[in-house]
C-alpha cells in the first residue's frame, strides 16, 4: 500500500465511522425521512466548506418541554406536582374542604377545579408554587420527582422523559450545538431535573416564573417567590423568553403543540438555514395520540404550518423504536 | 538520573510554567494582596483535592459592567448614547426644541435634562430604546459603538474597558468558569459587543430590560421593543435577576459601587467557598477617583461591608498596571 492508498483508506474508515457513530447516537430513531433530515441539516451547518455552515456560538437549539421532551398526559406533570402539593399541604388548611379549587382537587375532582378558569389555576400556583424562597421550592420539587409516580404507567415522571429526544439532544451537542429548553413549564421546576435528565444546565433553561424578591431574613439574604405571574413563556410569549434568555435567533427549533409555534416560526425567519421540527403524538399503544382535538398540547396551526413551510413532523408510532428513557 | 527524578523534575517544571502561565495571564495586575487573593481562590476551587473544590458546572462567576468591566464618568456610556441618539432623531422632532427633557439635551444641557428624575429618564429610553424591532436596535447600537467616541478621553467606549479584568475574565474561563454580567445596563444594548470585547455571549448577560412584543409584520416575525420598563437589574434586582436568567448560586461575584452589593451578598452567603471583589475607584490621573459622594456608581455602604466580611478592595491606583484595554 503505498502512502495515497493509506491516506485513502483511513479517511474513507473515518467516514464510514463518522457515519456509524451518527447512527448510534440516534439509535431510537427508525431510519427514516425525519431521521435523515436531522443528520443532513447538522452535516451541513456543522461542515465549514458548505454555504450553509454556521460557527459553533451560533448553533443554538431550543426545545419545548411537555410533549416534546416529556410526556403531558393525562395533565401537564407539574399540574399533577401542584394537586400533590395541595393534598400534602391540606391539613394545614381546613378551609381548603369548603373552598374552590382546593375543595375539588381534595376530592379527587381536577377537573372541576379547573374549570374555575385563570383565576382556580393562580389561586393553586400561589398556594403550592408561593410564599417560600427558592432553595425551598426547589428542595420540595426535588422530593417529588424522586418520589411521584404517574398514574397511568407507574413510571417516574423523569422516566417518562423521550429516549429519542434525549440521544438528538446529545447529537446536537456532539456537533457543537448549545441546547436549550424554552417551555411553559415553569423555569424553577424544570431547572431542578435539567442537568441531571437531559444534560441541560439551569442557566440554559427558559420557562414561565412567577415574580420574586430579594429579601434580608434575620441578616441572611434569600430570594423569596411571591403569589403574582411574572411571565407566561408560551405562544407569543416563546420568542420573547428566547430574546430575554439567548439574546440571538435560534437555528433549530423542537416542539409539539400550537404553543410553539411562534417559537418555530421566529426561527424558521432567520437568515441562514434553520430546522424545525414537531412531534405528532400518533401512537395511543406506547404512549397517547392527540393532535387537533385535545385540550392539552394542542396541535393544529402549526401542524397546517409545518406542512406550507416544509417542517418535519415526527410520526411517533413510525419514526419513534423507543418512546420512554431507557437510562 | 532515574525515573523518580525524571518524574519529580517534570512535575516541578509543570509548576513553575503553570505559575508562570498564571501569572502572564494575570499580567497587569501589581503582584500584590488582589491578585494573589484572586489566583488563591481559584486554585482552591479547581482542585480536586482541597476541600473547597467545586465542579467546573457551579463555576459561576457574576460581573457588574458599568465602573467593573468598562468606565463609567462622566455619565453612564449607555446614557451618552441615548443623548447621542436624541440629537440624531431631532431632525424628525421639532417639537422636542419646547419639550422637556428634550429642549435640554439639545442645548447640550444633560444635567438639566436629567433633573427631570424618573419621568424624564423614562421619556428618553421611549425616543431611543423603544419603537423598533430588536433587530434595528442592535444595529443602531452597533454603528453607535463603531463611530462614538468618549468627550475625555477620545477613546472608542469599548477601548475604555479594563485591561485588567480582560485578563480575569480569561484567567476565570480558563479555569473552567462561566462568566456572566450582571449589569444595570440595558442587555439588549450591552450583548451587542459582549461577546467581542468580553468573550461573553449573549446568552450570558443579564440586564435590565424594556418590555418586548412578538409581532407579524406582513407575515415576517419581528419582536418589537416598547416604551415600558420590563426589569431594573440594579441593587435587589440583581440576584433576583441572576435567579432569573443563572438559576444558581456565583461563587464569585465583581462590582464597584452600592447597586451590587446585593449581588455581592448573595454570592457571599452560598454554602462553599466563594469571592466577592470591589473595583475602587482610586486613580484620578489615568481614570476618575469616586466613591461614596459620587452621583454615579456610589460606593458607599458596600465598601463597608467589604471591611466587615472581608471581601477583596481592588485600589486601581495601586493594583493595576494599566486601565484600559491594550488589545
Amino acid at each position: 500500500m503505498n502512502a495515497t492508498i493509506r491516506l485513502t483508506s483511513f479517511v474513507l474508515l473515518c467516514v464510514i465511522f463518522t457515519h456509524i457513530a451518527n447512527t448510534q447516537e440516534l439509535a431510537s430513531w427508525v431510519d427514516g425521512q425525519a431521521k435523515a433530515s436531522i443528520i443532513e441539516f447538522v452535516e451541513a451547518v456543522t461542515d465549514e466548506a458548505n454555504e450553509a455552515y454556521v460557527p459553533p456560538a451560533e448553533r443554538i437549539a431550543v426545545f419545548d418541554n411537555d410533549g416534546n421532551l416529556w410526556a403531558e398526559q393525562p395533565l401537564y406533570f407539574q399540574l399533577i406536582f401542584a394537586i400533590d402539593r395541595v393534598k400534602e399541604l391540606a391539613p394545614d388548611h381546613p378551609e381548603w374542604k369548603e373552598q374552590e379549587p382546593f375543595a375539588s382537587i381534595l376530592k379527587g375532582d381536577s377537573s372541576k377545579a379547573l374549570a374555575g378558569g385563570k383565576k382556580a389555576l393562580l389561586e393553586i400556583i400561589a398556594a403550592t408554587h408561593a410564599g417560600m424562597t427558592t432553595e425551598e421550592f426547589k428542595q420540595t420539587v426535588r422530593d417529588w420527582i424522586a418520589t411521584a409516580r404517574h398514574p397511568k404507567t407507574g413510571l417516574a415522571y423523569t422516566d417518562m422523559t423521550y429516549q429519542p429526544m434525549l440521544e438528538l439532544l446529545d447529537y446536537l451537542r456532539a456537533n457543537g450545538f448549545k441546547t436549550f429548553i424554552v417551555s411553559g413549564g415553569g423555569i424553577e421546576l424544570m431547572r431542578v431535573f435539567s442537568e441531571e435528565i437531559y444534560g441541560i444546565p439551569p442557566e440554559q433553561v427558559v420557562g414561565s416564573s412567577i415574580k420574586t424578591e430579594f429579601q434580608m431574613r434575620d441578616g441572611v439574604p434569600a430570594i423569596v417567590r411571591l403569589p403574582e405571574i411574572d411571565f407566561i413563556d408560551d405562544k407569543e410569549g416563546k420568542p420573547v423568553g428566547i430574546n430575554s434568555h439567548i439574546g440571538r435567533r435560534p437555528i433549530a427549533a423542537f416542539g409539539n403543540s400550537d404553543g410553539d409555534l411562534q417559537m418555530l416560526q421566529w426561527t424558521d425567519a432567520g437568515k441562514g438555514r434553520s430546522f424545525c421540527m414537531i412531534v405528532h403524538h400518533t401512537d395511543s399503544e406506547r404512549e397517547w395520540a392527540y393532535d387537533k382535538d385535545s385540550h392539552i398540547g394542542r396541535l393544529d396551526k402549526a401542524l397546517v404550518e409545518a406542512e406550507e413551510k416544509g417542517w418535519i413532523v415526527v410520526d411517533m408510532k413510525e419514526d419513534w423504536k423507543t418512546i420512554f428513557r431507557t437510562k
